[in-house]
């Protein structure tokens, strides 16, 4: 398969690259690295790249920023980068790739364990997880052609704990390796409208 | 109590109404109707009403837009609309309102069946219901001097059904009143960070 893989700098996208780059070709793409460069906060953006890479296979994100940050400290503008970045940086990947991508391709979001189980600073992580494993669910009924749609929502992997650990005490965290088995699901079996939870 | 009930004049927000007058002073809010008029959409119109309102006890929010439509003919644009309305209209008026709100006091915002349930035409019902609970969830963490945050999460109430039956076949509908004792439950019982589904 032709594999787009946005994300492919960070802990979970180079996972993700060692476990499917034996099988498949892999198109990395990285804001400011990788095969292909794309801002998924710019849609030009993202047409462009579809445009350079062509008609592909499966498509897996593992991008998008959301602000951390204190509650008392967040108001609409806050809120507003993790739905421009990590939400809809997402959903246009998908609402821009359907046009490119081959008949029976997937696409593989990614959101993550806060939706469901919350910490401090994370109200807008939470919204954005919750809206992107909802919104696979609801679009694997009318993407066209065969083509499927699935989420990935991680817990806190080992290799971030270094940063992120302090705001997950308690969390079991995963390798990248485990989160990078369910991209692989989704992406070399079958179903859709799925929610892979790694936690 | 008294309760500000942004959306009064819907379906569920008259059987809001009417669960709730008996033992409460409700404030009724509507985009053109009730006893203070609001748009959810504009910060500056929410930040007006508490301003004309002062310090309350509740807030209920049963209001808020989505596109509905074909996935197929829908992208960043028709999103935008259940992000700006449902979503941040009802997550402002928790971020603004919180400035006004008494010690201990509620709210209650608006979800839907189409997070776990979906149908065809409601991607964006479902992202924006699926952020909303997980939002709730994590936000309810973080307000301070015991304030509270919950979320009900109907499916399609009986009075919608002329209207919205045909998109919601093999639904079972319940009556506007049973939505309305979720909201009850929410603003005059103690849980934080629940939703409570009314399907």
């Amino acid at each position: 398969m032709k594999i787009i893989l946005v994300g492919a700098s960070g802990t979970i996208g180079q996972a993700i690259e060692q476990e499917l780059k034996e099988r498949h070709e892999i198109i990395r793409v990285g804001r400011s690295s990788g095969d292909q460069q794309a801002d998924i906060t710019d849609p030009a953006s993202i047409r462009h790249l579809f445009e350079q890479v062509g008609p592909f296979d499966a498509l897996i994100s593992a991008a998008g920023k959301v602000h951390f940050g204190a509650l008392a400290e967040m108001g609409e503008a806050e809120f507003a980068v993790g739905l421009k970045d990590k939400l809809m940086g997402q959903v246009n990947l998908v609402l821009i790739g359907r046009e490119f991508a081959n008949d029976g391709a997937s696409f593989t979001l990614t959101s993550g364990v806060l939706s469901h189980d919350p910490i401090r600073y994370g109200a807008s992580a939470s919204m954005v997880n919750g809206a992107i494993d909802s919104f696979v669910r609801s679009a694997a009924l009318e993407l066209p052609r065969g083509m499927r749609i699935n989420s990935v929502s991680p817990t806190v992997v080992e290799e971030a704990l270094p940063g992120y650990g302090p705001y997950f005490r308690g969390y079991k965290a995963v390798p990248a390796a485990d989160a990078a088995l369910a991209y692989a699901k989704s992406t070399e079996g079958a179903q859709t409208g799925q929610t892979y939870r790694v936690w």
